[in-house]
């Protein structure tokens, strides 16, 4: 696979995020907990590598951090088993930390009005990325902790091991709509504790594997 | 620009595309007129070139077709005026005609739930393109009649001058939320006369421009 997280983004053409797949955050939002996964697309021009500044919040919008694993493809995969732990993991060239920023009251908005996410999900700098995490580092990624803080507080801190869909499963389904190819990244949900941030406020984000910090995983924005 | 439409696909990071462009067939939705327009995004791995074969209707899908007008990008663009019509002029590579297939009652089903639509919109093949048009080939985009027939009855034809909002509004609103890249490609609207297909059915598609057909615009799905 590339090797850096630059030529992740330069190549990525499809970013795939699933919704409400932590109990807990389904909760804080009043949301309806899913029968099934679902999903919905971040353009990739979203993505903001790092070092590349900060999150730029658009006029008008209250902007909310939701810190996730993501997958980075490295290969074509089409209706994939659900069972088939094996296929997904090999298909999955490594990782990276991400937060999906969302326009909580454009998504809100939009869900009141049954229009799509794409705008509330979509903007510029919406995805703010770690470096690329080599697949070696995180033995099970259902059993990784990723943590977000504002300005040093705590924010979330959570096990993937909370999914409510698991990976295997989320590339089933994906694989069952479209096509997944090598460089297509996928976010794999967030946990509790999302929340506001404003201009200057400073997120930082991490990810530990038996209690030790992954280096490249770190992410800070200012 | 690229010569093909098999290099813009194999290039294409985005495609954004409008909802409710054309009066007749927002009233022919039940939909309400929106007083600003509104976006989803496709992902590229839904683009069906021309003779790649036929549409899959996914067990359960209610499938429909919207004919539309495609413009290919051929320059990064963020932030365009609303009233720059050359900048958006400037900044479109060329054409294509479009089917934008929707999984309408998994679409309903979105709706109703405050749900994305990126499922029902992204399915693999639910895109079927034609060959890319050569910018000269349609001097004015917003004087272009587009058509569509299943089984050689015509259920779409209409003139794109009755979008609701013209392609500069269309830029300037994206642009303003995500960059716009050279080769992405934007769907500007379907016309009334959307309605199902089923597997076997013939769908043909073209563009004529002051009452002549653009040969590149011809589009048959099996
Ligand atoms: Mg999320
Ligand atoms: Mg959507
Ligand atoms: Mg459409």
């Amino acid at each position: 696979m590339a090797a850096s997280i630059q030529s992740i983004k330069a190549g990525c053409r499809k970013v795939m995020c699933i919704g409400r797949n932590y109990a807990d955050h389904i909760a804080e939002l009043n949301s309806a907990r899913p029968k099934q996964p679902f999903f919905f697309l971040k353009p990739p021009s979203s993505i903001l590598l790092p070092g590349a500044g900060p999150v730029l919040r658009p006029r008008g919008v209250t902007m909310h951090y939701e810190v996730e694993l993501g997958l980075v493809m490295g290969k074509t995969v089409r209706d994939l088993d659900p069972e088939d732990t094996k296929g997904a993991m090999d298909a999955i060239a490594g990782y990276l930390l991400a937060i999906d920023m969302t326009a909580r009251n454009v998504q809100d908005e939009a869900k009141k009005k049954g229009l799509p996410w794409s705008i509330a999900k979509g903007f510029d700098t919406f995805m703010p990325v770690s470096n690329l995490i080599a697949k070696s580092r995180i033995p099970n990624p259902q059993n990784a902790h990723i943590w977000l803080s504002v300005n040093n507080e705590v924010k979330q801190s959570d096990n993937t091991e909370l999914m409510l869909f698991r990976i295997p499963r989320q590339l089933s389904d994906i694989s069952r709509v479209m096509t997944l190819e090598a460089g297509d990244i996928i976010l794999t949900g967030t946990p509790k504790g999302v929340g506001p941030v404003k201009t200057g406020d400073i997120m930082r984000a991490g990810l530990k594997v038996d209690g030790k910090d992954i280096e490249e995983a770190n992410l800070e924005v200012p």
